[in-house]
């Protein structure tokens, strides 16, 4: 999985050809289950999803001159753990829609779905102690960088969750809350890859800033694609953002440089009391106006520019023109 | 650890020395943490629990032949585990009180609450590797072990709700069932401590055995709790297990024994569509007049006769006796 050929050109996150086999092994282990917990996580986990994370674990052992065809579960576990972090955030906003299907707890029912996302987890565990090649040390290191890696994903959704409605959030703050909910898992998955692949420290820490830069790239042109896209298009409601009351990049952005006027509409849309689709209407508006959309895409660019600077000298250089694919990816996509 | 004085005469399970220590490395750890999510993380922890599934991994390495004075780490991730099971099952059972005090959700909200079980799962992990001591192979496997027993935990979960309101469920699949809910953390614990603290296949599969067997007869225990006590002594509502129409274990053994009227005032009893304190006095009068709360209660001291028996040739005779009080205790406490 280290030659030239496995990194043909992109569509999506990543060359097809690692996609491919990550979408089989999943299949393979997940379409044919007896018992009703196993098939439900076969439900979240079979839905047609981007397969962002554990491309980033694989291409980094490789990228740092590690060897990737080794590392297949260590990279369905870290989509297991993203798995189940969806499945848990679409019972607390009650969305109804995620990859384009009905969410866990909408085709399940809420108490199932729970379980669901904790068996989710645990598997993490689990399937990543399947990597028996590599050395014992290595995997309860990837496993340390893991499990805190979705710890700090569960601080970043409990601050995420303090700031709903609040418009006064300083920006650093979200960015704080963002490096956590969203930056922790690209972080994790890269140095677990990293380190699994044997990688030196420099190395390591190469893959993990690019990781962090990406995080937070990636997690503000999240934050802009409903303003962008349609529903169909990103596969869960463009709406949920207002409907969730989340103070999300650009409208901490806007609301700051609005002036009164704007800022009362920015709180009315942000207020609960409007239908969902005319709050959203009016927070795209707002954010037009008030140049927020295109002061975070300049943003989010920065961040990838960063991205990209920190792997520039890794061996693995196929994999590493992968990364560099991917991160442009993230803020040039509709889902 | 391993000397016969930390093994005093029990109050609750385990010897007090042990349980303190566990107490005291658990306040250590949760009572002064500046994060929300810790906050509430330690909220769940530090309620006063029975630290069985600990003082079973402390004791489990003690009676194999090892030491458990480098296990705390892993104790404390049993326990983790264990309580991220209980925050849930409150959420998805709407109980209001636990160990005496208001669940997590109905003390922070639902969506915070779901978030501290994920959290206090992924800790699972990460604390269990803190146990350097061990060699890594070991760590890995007790990883596994615990990991796996999670899973099942789950599994046990869903099954359960599966057969809500379902009196003709037969008896074997309720023990199944409880094998996978209840069983497996009991399992998972005593078998990481064999296998941390260096046993045989042979012994560390002996306390697993009596794992298997406690599991069993404490659950069914548990079943008994609520048509013994009243809320104030076991710490969550008598009228829990009518409410969420469980057909336990003295409940399915009473409908089987019982005649047509009684099977009728059974069904009536597990309706839901009585007030629940009604239901529940109706239950408890079916399962002395059927002679079920009887049968049930035999039927867990065979259990605990059979757990006994599979630790009786175990090295450590202090952890050993250790293990028989618990398994005594077992069925013989009011919460």
């Amino acid at each position: 999985m280290t030659n030239t050929e496995t990194y043909a050109v992109p569509t999506g996150f990543g060359s097809p050809e690692l996609i491919g086999l990550l979408n089989r092994e999943m299949r393979k282990r997940w379409s044919a289950v007896a018992e009703r917990t196993d098939q439900m996580a076969g439900y979240a986990l079979l839905a047609p999803g981007k397969m962002l994370r554990p491309m980033l674990l694989l291409t980094s052992a490789d990228a740092t001159g590690g060897d990737s065809a080794q590392l297949l579960p260590a990279a369905l576990a870290v989509e297991y753990l993203h798995v189940a972090t969806l499945v848990h955030d679409d019972i607390i906003d009650d969305d109804e829609l995620r990859r384009g299907r009905p969410t866990v707890h909408t085709h399940y029912g809420m108490p199932d779905a729970l379980v669901t996302g904790d068996f989710l987890i645990l598997n993490m565990t689990s399937t990543l102690l399947e990597c028996t090649a590599v050395q014992p040390a290595a995997v309860l290191e990837a496993a340390r960088v893991l499990s805190t890696a979705g710890s700090d994903v569960c601080r970043g959704q409990v601050r995420e969750a303090g700031m709903a409605g609040d418009l006064n959030c300083p920006v650093g703050d979200y960015q704080e809350m963002v490096a956590l909910k969203t930056g922790a898992l690209f972080r994790g998955a890269c140095r677990a890859g990293a380190i699994l692949g044997g990688a030196t420290a420099e190395h390591a820490d190469a893959v993990t800033r690019y990781a962090e830069h990406l995080g937070v790239g990636f997690q503000i042109f999240d934050d802009l694609l409903p303003y962008l896209a349609d529903s169909p298009t990103t596969g869960k409601p463009a709406t949920s953002d207002v409907a969730n009351l989340r103070p999300t990049f650009p409208v901490l952005v806007g609301y700051q440089a609005a002036g009164d006027g704007d800022r009362r509409r920015f709180a009315e849309a942000l207020s609960g009391r409007m239908p969902v689709a005319d709050s959203h209407r009016l927070m795209r508006e707002l954010l037009i106006s008030t140049g927020a959309l295109d002061l975070s895409r300049a943003r989010a660019a920065e961040e990838i520019a960063w991205a990209r600077e920190s792997i520039a000298d890794l061996p693995g250089t196929a994999a590493v023109e992968q990364m560099l694919a991917i991160a442009d990816l993230s803020i040039d996509r509709n889902r």
